[in-house]
C-alpha cells in the first residue's frame, strides 16, 4: 500500500477501511522532497490545472515531480464551476489517450475544487481507475473538496450529479499558496471552515469566532490551525462513512440551500463557498424554527457568516417554489423528500426532512 | 446486504471480498417471482434496453418488477457498439434527472453487452452510485460481460477506455431469451464460451469441442451447461482479482488482437465476439511461436473457432504497424509495452509481453 510520511505531526490520516492516505499540511510543501516520496511508481504523470493557477505553481510542481517520473506533462482546463462538465472532463481523457498514458499514470490535481473534482473523476474513470494526488491551491479545496474522495462533474439539471467516490493517494496542502488567493476565494473557503464548528466541534466554533480577523488577515498560524482542524474533522467523518450512507451527510450543512442557489443562478455566479455560507444561515434558521436550537444560535451563525464577508441573503428573484423544486433533485433527497442537515446543539448535526411550510418561512425571511 | 436466493443449485455466487451477489441461470427466470425478490428497496426503477430487445422482453420484465416498485419506466438506447459512447450514456442521466430519480433508484440493464456496460457505468456514476441489476439477453452478455462488474463506454481512441469497476446487485440469465438471438450473435457469444477452456479448464475445452454442434443448434441442456460453467469460471477469476491487478487479465485472451481489429474497423463492423474469436486464433499462434504450446494447439483453437462460424483471419488492409500502434494503447499495455494473454498449457494462461517481430509474423500468417 501507500507509504506513510514519517512525521506524524505533519500528516492527518484518512482511513476509509479499504483505503488509507495522508493529508500533508504545512508551509513550503510544494518544494519539499518528502511531499512527493512514496507515491505509486509510474513512467508518466499528468498535472491538471487551470490558466490562473498553472503560471503560479505548475513549474514548481513540475520540478518537484521530475525526479519521480520519466515524463510529466501539464494540461490546463478552462477555469470555473461553469466548466465542470463533460466536455472539460473529456479534455483529460483526450490528452491521456493522445499521450499513450496507461493505467499506471498518476494524475496530479493542481488547483481549487473544480480542478480537484474533475481530475479525481477522470482518475476514477480512465481505464477504470488510475492513481491521483490532490494538490489543492484554494482554502476551500484544502479544507473540504480535496479530502474524502468525492469526485464529480455537473449536469445541466444538477450539481455534482455524475461522479464517483474515489480516494486520492495523498493530499498535499501547501499553506504558502494561500498567499496568492484572491480575497473573495479566501472568504468562500472560510464558509467551509466555519461549517465544521456547528456540525462537529463547538470549541472550534468558538475559536473561529475569536480568530476570524486573523484568518481574514491571512495570519499563517491561524490558517494552519484552521486547515488542520478542518481536515481532522473531515477525515474523522469520512473514516466513519465513506459513501455517505449516514454520518457523512452532516458535511452538507448549508449545502442543500446552497446547491439550489448555485443551480438557479447558474454555476459560478456565486462561488460555492458563498452559496454554502448563505445556505448555513438558512439551515441554522430552519433548525431554530424546528425548535432544535434557540434563536440566538441562528443569529450567531448569521453574524459569523456576515463577518466573513459572505452573503447572508438568498437571491429573491428565484422564488420559493423554484428553490423547493431544485432541492428535491438534490442527491440527499429520497423519494422526492428533501433532507436538510440541521443543528440540534452547537457541534452536533442531524439529517432530516422539514415541512415545506417552514422552508418557505425561512426563504421568506432570508431572501432579497 | 443482498439476500441470497434460496436454491444453491440455481445460483453461481460472485464474491469480490467487498461485495457479494448471485448469478441466476435457468429457463423462465424473467417471469419467476424469485428472480426479483430481495433486491434493494426503492420507489423507482428504470429499465434500460434497446429497440431490438425492448419489444421482445421489456413488457415481461415490467410485469415482474411492478410489485416491487411504485414506478418502473423504460429507456431505449440506440442499438450497437457504435453507440456505446458519452452521448448515449448521457441519455440515461438526462432521463434519471428528468424523472427526479434519487440515489436509491435501481437500474435494470435488459440487453446485450452494450446495454449492460453502459447501464452499469451510468449506475456507477449517477449520484456517485446507484444499485443495478444485469438482465443479459445475449449469450455473450450472459457468459461474460454481465458478470464481474466491468462497466465502460468507448472513446474514439480506444474501446472501454472510460469506465468503472462496479458490481451489479444480481445477474439474471434467462436461457429462454437465447431462442430469439440471431445466429450471428449466438456465434459471437460462443467465442467467449470457447475462451474459458484454453485459459482455465482443459476439460471444458474438450466438452465444447464435443458439444459445439449442439450449442449451434441451441440445444437447451448444452446451452445451460455452457452458460453455467462459463459463469463459474468467471466468478472464480473475479473473486480472486476484482480490479485486474493480476489473474483477471487472463479473461482477455484474444482481446488484445480483438480490440485492435474492432478499433481499426470502427466499432460494430465486426461483433466483439467475432473479433475475440479471431484474436484467440492469433494469440494461440503467438503462444506457439513463443514455444509455450505445440503447433497442434494453435491449430486446435483455429479449427474450433472456424467451426463456430467465427472469422479466423484478421483484416489485412489495416497493416501490422497500425495493429501494433492500437495494441500499445490497450489498457493492459504498460509504459507502451503490449501485454498479451497467452496459453502455456490447455487450461492455463499467462500475461506477458512478446517481441514485435513475432507479433508481425503472427499478423502476416493470419491476415487477409
Amino acid at each position: 500500500m501507500i507509504q506513510r510520511v514519517a512525521d506524524p505531526a505533519q500528516a492527518v490520516a484518512v482511513d476509509t477501511g479499504s483505503q488509507h492516505y495522508d493529508i500533508l499540511i504545512g508551509a513550503g510543501l510544494l518544494d519539499a522532497r518528502a511531499s512527493w516520496q512514496g507515491l505509486p511508481r509510474a513512467a508518466r504523470a499528468l498535472m491538471v490545472s487551470n490558466p490562473v493557477v498553472a503560471p503560479l505553481y505548475a513549474p514548481r510542481l513540475l520540478s518537484a515531480l521530475a525526479p519521480h517520473y520519466d515524463r510529466v506533462s501539464l494540461l490546463e482546463l478552462p477555469d470555473g464551476e461553469a466548466h465542470k462538465d463533460w466536455p472539460t472532463l473529456n479534455l483529460i481523457f483526450d490528452r491521456l489517450l493522445a499521450d499513450g498514458c496507461d493505467r499506471h499514470t498518476v494524475l496530479f490535481a493542481l488547483g481549487g475544487g473544480v480542478v480537484g473534482d474533475i481530475t479525481g473523476f477522470a482518475a476514477a474513470c480512465y481505464m477504470r481507475g488510475v492513481p491521483f494526488v490532490q494538490v489543492p491551491t484554494t482554502l476551500l479545496a484544502q479544507v473540504d473538496s480535496s479530502v474524502g474522495g468525492k469526485t464529480a462533474i455537473n449536469h445541466p439539471a444538477g450539481k455534482n450529479m455524475i461522479g464517483a467516490f474515489y480516494q486520492p493517494q495523498r493530499v498535499v496542502c501547501d499553506l504558502d499558496v494561500l498567499r496568492t488567493l484572491p480575497d473573495r476565494e479566501l472568504r468562500a473557503g472560510l464558509a467551509e471552515v466555519i461549517k465544521y464548528g456547528p456540525i462537529a466541534d463547538a470549541a472550534f466554533l468558538d475559536w473561529i469566532e475569536a480568530n476570524l480577523d486573523a484568518l481574514l488577515a491571512r495570519d499563517a498560524a491561524a490558517l494552519a490551525h484552521a486547515v488542520r482542524r478542518s481536515c481532522e474533522i473531515k477525515a474523522w467523518v469520512v473514516g466513519q462513512d465513506e459513501r455517505e450512507s449516514g454520518l457523512r451527510a452532516i458535511l452538507n450543512f448549508g449545502h442543500t440551500f446552497g446547491h439550489a442557489i448555485e443551480a438557479s443562478l447558474g454555476y459560478g455566479t456565486w462561488l460555492h463557498g458563498e452559496a454554502v455560507g448563505c445556505g448555513m444561515v438558512l439551515a441554522a434558521d430552519l433548525s431554530v424554527r424546528l425548535g432544535l436550537v434557540p434563536a440566538a444560535f441562528g443569529e450567531r451563525i448569521a453574524r459569523l457568516v456576515e463577518r466573513a464577508g459572505l452573503p447572508v441573503r438568498a437571491p429573491a428573484a428565484i422564488g420559493a417554489e423554484r428553490y423547493l423544486e431544485l432541492m428535491r433533485v438534490d442527491k440527499k433527497a429520497q423519494g422526492g423528500e428533501i433532507r436538510f442537515v440541521l443543528i440540534d446543539a452547537p457541534g452536533r448535526a442531524l439529517s432530516r426532512p422539514a415541512p415545506d411550510a417552514l422552508v418557505r418561512e425561512v426563504l421568506a425571511a432570508h431572501a432579497g
